[in-house]
């Protein structure tokens, strides 16, 4: 054994929880994040970037009672030799983008233009116990709208217009039958409190389980029924129960929305049984709101938005409309793509009210999702149009030349580095190069390009040469 | 004071070394990025993101004398709660992307198309105490080839090629003056060798100083050769600080080069001297190498490559050529694009020699120099080209059909959430939004198209438009 076959070698292995992809599905993941872009942006959404860090206490200042649940999946920064008297405050990385964007726009508040419609596509840290098919470091892709006050009830039509159109036109995902469900969180809020459930505790078990009832079947949400009633006389339990039930079952159309609703009141009398003028207020309200963003959205194709009962969102914040995205064939997967309106995004940092809007892509779920179904053609190794052979080095001028000149025209050209022609072209080959172009091996030849798909070989000119 | 006001505030602040922008600089930004990322690919270069972490064991297997140094700029990640028997590997924030890729191409290995050609623009991270322009958070832009057993000296060549390209075309860019300074570590190492300095000590002191001619001036470098030969009698005292200190202030252009260092040679009798066959072996192929690397260049502008004997970078595992680049205006400023060739990337992880050979832009110090100078015009805080009045209420469903036309042709369109027309048109100004469209307020009226720089204002068809 050689001295050098004995050192020591550390095996290198992924991280449990932190992907990486090789180049030929890293191209696909860019072409993705391209196309994500530009349907953002299309839209007139202007992107912003955050640090990856928060001050701990920044991260921490997330309303609601989400508190909890969030430390355990923070990661703190530490500094490996932290020096005497190091008095930094405490860093954290992102679990989210929606708290950096409620920090960001407290912070910048005087620079930005309201409505302020943003995307942001960056990672978050999530430092949960690895487990199968959960990433501690993932990409969203968010777009909000946020304003001073009021925001227009438009913009939350315009969410899931976006949505769709970016999620349906993704490479690789045209067959998929994916369906955005809508709904109005003071719908399902304001008819619990109509029928007289109005204990805090009680109307967040009811959620947690509608929430939840795609998983886990109704019979869950039936039994957390059972045992409010239990415990609240008042109510009238069997009634109660089958018309929370029957609500949550709504699924609707745009054109069959109003309708059922209008059928699903009159017919439970639930003008009368309300117990609470504010309540079956709040409840019309998430009514009216609801059917306007499905009327805005009639113009999508049939079964591209509906009106779903049962879409909550466990986050507190939310307070109006709400959405999630599913596969179809796969609604177990769970939602790819959600998000809300909230009335107010940063209370913590400003005396304005600045209610907003807004949606998020899943987009490391969802691509790794497509990745293990083979989604993907992953032929092309390199972003070469282009593979210059180099036919020997006294031409090597010319190949680069070459190579400049197809550059400049906004080819993306490799040049080779030499050795054998068998190689130069094994290369291309193996890159998945779709193009080797021949300069001339002699003076007084042609330059000629071959199509390495087709085997068609013809001569061309650098100057003028089209695919 | 009412209760709301009373409401205790958490006032937003940055986070010192973690730079955010405003929409209308990250604009700014995303167009570099994407500029230096087109013109990577179109040299061939594929994209590879890795991981924000590493565990702890694979950023210290960085070898040479770095590990102390770069302890303390390490972060690494805690859980904020972790639960009993937590035996995950300690996972820290890449400091680099030299280590993560090494660590790539190992684990990739087969699956990897080798002469590797991969581009990488990620964060990273250094946990310095925070000084002024000093980042802990910034973007680094590396390119890199690494072969198996040898790699062709033209790549050595392409780097620089690529770098001029790339910095020399960014936008606000034009009017620098910047120079790419080439070396080969060789040289000097050979050459100190020559002259009887053999001690590694030495040889770092000399090489740290060399370094720092720039920012420290000569004398520093001058006295530590005193010192060196004060400790080694064997040395001719004043004429081996005579001749380091011609040697490294060589400044050549690829005309000159060779003339220079020939006539260096020849006139300080260096052969003669030599006290090493393998010294002066080292020395003449780094000047050869050196040599062929600058010929390779003369294509490029007078002055935009220079030989500059003096640069030889602080860090050990460069074998070969190295490379830095400066404002000519501002040397002092340091270098805002480094790299240079190893001859082994991997071999902590592999028993295979991966010699390689890279060039990094120190993205965010460059961007933040050129934003502090005011070299950016940001009046565009938007990146729509078009903004969509809405004429009133019932002509929403118009809008957002036009809207959707121009989208579809390729621009990027906002649609108006309403109001007076007046506050319409303040807020596309605001945005600095180029195009106001204007749907027609009546049946039988033109589309119109105001251009808000020059006021005009036209008729114009949604469907056939143009800039």
């Amino acid at each position: 054994m050689s001295a050098k076959e004995k050192k020591s070698i550390y095996k290198p292995k992924p991280v449990s929880g932190f992907p990486e992809w090789t180049p030929e599905v890293r191209m696909i993941e860019q072409q993705w994040l391209d196309h994500i872009r530009r349907t953002f942006e299309s839209y007139g959404f202007c992107s912003i970037e955050t640090p990856s860090v928060e001050e701990l206490d920044v991260i921490r200042a997330k309303g609601g009672d989400g508190g909890a649940d969030v430390d355990k999946e923070v990661y703190v920064l530490e500094r490996l030799h932290k020096e005497e008297g190091d008095k930094d405050a405490r860093l954290a990385l992102h679990f989210d983008q929606t708290v950096p964007l409620a920090r960001y726009t407290a912070q910048h508040f005087d620079k930005l233009v309201f409505p302020f419609k943003r995307y942001q596509m960056q990672r978050v840290w999530r430092g949960e116990r690895p487990q199968a098919g959960r990433f501690r470091e993932f990409t969203q892709c968010d777009i909000d709208v946020i304003n001073v006050d009021t925001l227009p009830l438009h913009f939350d039509a315009e969410m899931p217009a976006i949505i769709w159109e970016t999620l349906s036109s993704l490479p690789g995902m045209e067959k998929e039958n994916i369906q955005i469900r809508v709904s109005n969180r003071k719908i399902l809020m304001g008819f619990l409190k109509t029928l007289g459930i109005t204990d805090s505790k009680d109307i967040l078990s009811i959620t947690r389980n509608v929430d939840k009832i795609e998983k886990q079947g109704q019979e869950e949400l039936r039994c957390t029924l059972v045992s409010i009633i239990k415990h609240t006389p008042a109510l009238a339990p069997l009634s109660t129960i089958d018309l929370i039930m029957e609500l949550v079952k709504i699924k609707a159309t745009s054109s069959e929305f109003s309708g059922l609703l209008h059928d699903f009141i009159v017919r439970n009398d639930v003008i009368a049984r309300s117990i609470s003028d504010e309540a079956i207020q709040n409840f019309k309200e998430g009514i009216e709101e609801l059917a306007f963003v499905m009327d805005q959205l009639s113009h999508l194709p049939e079964g591209a938005v509906v009106a779903d009962l049962s879409i909550v969102r466990g986050l507190d914040y939310y307070t109006g409309t709400v959405y999630e995205t599913v596969f179809l064939d796969d609604p177990g997967y769970g939602s790819i793509c959600s998000g809300g309106r909230y009335d107010d995004l940063a209370s913590s940092y400003i005396h304005k009210a600045l209610p907003g809007v807004g949606i998020s892509i899943g987009f490391s779920r969802l691509f790794a999702r497509m990745l293990d179904n083979s989604a993907f053609e992953t032929k092309r190794k390199s972003p070469a149009d282009i593979f210059v052979v180099l036919p020997n080095e006294e031409r090597r001028a010319l190949a680069n030349e070459t190579a400049q000149t197809l550059r400049k025209r906004g080819f993306n050209v490799e040049t080779s580095h030499g050795g054998k022609l068998k190689r130069q072209l094994a290369y291309a080959e193996k890159k998945g190069i779709p193009y080797v172009w021949f300069p001339p091996f002699e003076d007084g030849l042609d330059h000629e390009i071959k199509n390495m798909d087709t085997g068609e070989q013809i001569h061309a000119d650098p100057a003028t040469w089209t695919i």
